[in-house]
């Protein structure tokens, strides 16, 4: 409920989706009544009512407080309460990380969840964090930020990711005086093997050499948006092109799919003790099945288990 | 001197860049002894010889304060002196910015120089700023941002430019404090007529509906360094398409020259009374032609006077 994409949308999407997985997964679905009214059941959906939702222009601390009975925040409950195993929202995202923040314990060593995407890149993905929980931030945050994206990153099999700091250059100077101590503080990881490779500006990103850039909420979202927008740009202008043979439209379709942020599983929001999933507002049946593919990945994999392992190492 | 392009390569293309200009463009040249060294006389070129450089990796404020003889230092003395109309430089973009803060007089009503750059988008390029001149900022000093960007897209002949806020979201209550102030400031703008459309995200600036995007030095920065990232990565990828007829490899031409930042002419340092223009530090013979054609057409427009109208009639 409460995403840009009506929810008749996506629970028409979702028996096919169910269907189609590669294992039997059971959806517990958060809805109103007058949604859930005249749906058909499936054997692997539990329909669960709600009384309230929170609105995309609500305010989210207000909204979380005020609206007990919201899907969201009954949906966060369950999670707590080990009746779903993941949270998957396409809401509003301040009220997702403030339900989630109020309502589960955080993991050890970190005070400030962050939303992290995973981004495409010449060669590699790389998970970029935060990229909109925090909007104020202090330099502590921003270092727990990259611990958090190497764990990410270990628990997707990357022995030694690399770390990143996005910023205006790379020399130490550049930036804000916060980014500055940042650097100074990340350079100390560097005692006994290579993981923070200094400043990264934005056109460098995209070349892949690095696992993790690190980054606060503000810059974070306005990077994460401005490859969306100039990706779906591109994409646009690519749908000029007609002629060429099988071999050219294999490509095409490739690199569409490539660029198509849709195409990735959501931002998780780590640092909170339990999975978290922020979908796009508008998201459509296609980026709700790779929104649902993507969590199981990170349950088939343990995800919450080998980031606790991750930062415990990485901690003390 | 002092970008990281060799001046040599830049002297060498000089010659056929200035004979196919459409009109007798003069240049004056400023640069070491060494590097003038043996090169051949040209009718349209007046050699300044200079006893230092700055490098790209100095401290801006120190190195121009120090480095009186500097290429910057002499060559923004003869922009001040009218000597020459315009100038043009790929080195230490701070270093430029301090030589002209500290050289020219501010035009009036302005407090802070901003870098503003041309975008192309699905309809029709927006004038972003600032990108790059300053990374602490005042409400006030958006303001003027936005002042500069009208005037700016009114003297390129756009007669109700429309004006939006680089942001996190749609809603007025998204952002820092400080945007949120900004927000408000900007929507007096909207008295008489529709100017100030409110925040933009970076996804949707591509679309076009905007002439004018206001933002801080470091959030533009990586705006328009994200841009440019991404830009280069899908021109990468497109490279691999061989196939396809005549018509094909014409749309892919123009997409690449359309999505290559090096087919704009730099950044314009708004605001200082006088025309300096901030090329790359990487940029080629080609960015350097168009640098020369988009300097040209600015003074083609009488773009300072047009500027200065602009501002007397916002401001007062």
């Amino acid at each position: 409920m409460g995403s840009d994409t009506s929810p008749e949308i996506l629970f028409d999407a979702l028996p096919a989706i169910a269907d189609n997985l590669p294992e039997k997964v059971s959806f517990t679905l958060f809805a109103t009544k007058e949604i859930l009214a005249d749906r058909p059941q499936h054997p692997l959906f539990t329909f669960i009512p709600v009384e309230e939702v929170v609105a995309m222009d609500e305010d989210p601390l207000t909204a979380i407080r005020k609206k007990k009975n919201s899907s969201i925040s009954i949906a966060m409950k369950y999670l707590k309460e080990g009746k779903i195993s993941a949270l998957i929202s396409g809401g509003n995202t301040g009220a997702l990380i403030a339900s989630a923040k109020l309502t589960l314990p955080m993991l050890p060593g970190i005070k400030r969840a962050a939303l992290l995407a995973l981004l495409p890149t010449e060669r590699k993905p790389i998970a970029v964090l935060d990229v909109g929980a925090n909007i104020s931030f202090k330099t502590e945050h921003l270092i727990q930020f990259a611990l958090m994206g190497i764990a990410y990153q270990k628990s997707r099999g990357i022995a030694n990711p690399k770390v990143g700091l996005l910023n205006i250059g790379p020399e130490a100077i550049k930036g804000t005086p916060i980014l500055r101590e940042v650097y100074q503080k990340l350079i100390e990881l560097n005692k006994e093997e290579s993981i923070f490779l200094g400043n990264i500006e934005g056109k460098a990103v995209f070349r892949g050499d690095l696992d993790v850039l690190v980054t606060d909420g503000f810059t974070g979202n306005i990077f994460l948006k401005t490859a969306e927008g100039i990706a779906a740009f591109i994409s646009k202008e690519l749908e000029q092109i007609e002629e060429g043979g099988e071999k050219l439209k294999e490509i095409l379709t490739t690199l569409k799919r490539h660029l198509d942020y849709s195409e990735y599983p959501g931002a998780i929001l780590c640092g909170v003790n339990g999975i978290v999933i922020k979908c796009h507002g508008d998201f459509s049946p296609q980026a709700l099945n790779n929104s649902i593919r993507g969590t199981i990945r990170l349950l088939e994999h343990d995800f919450l288990e080998k980031i606790k392992i991750q930062l415990a190492t990485l901690f003390f």
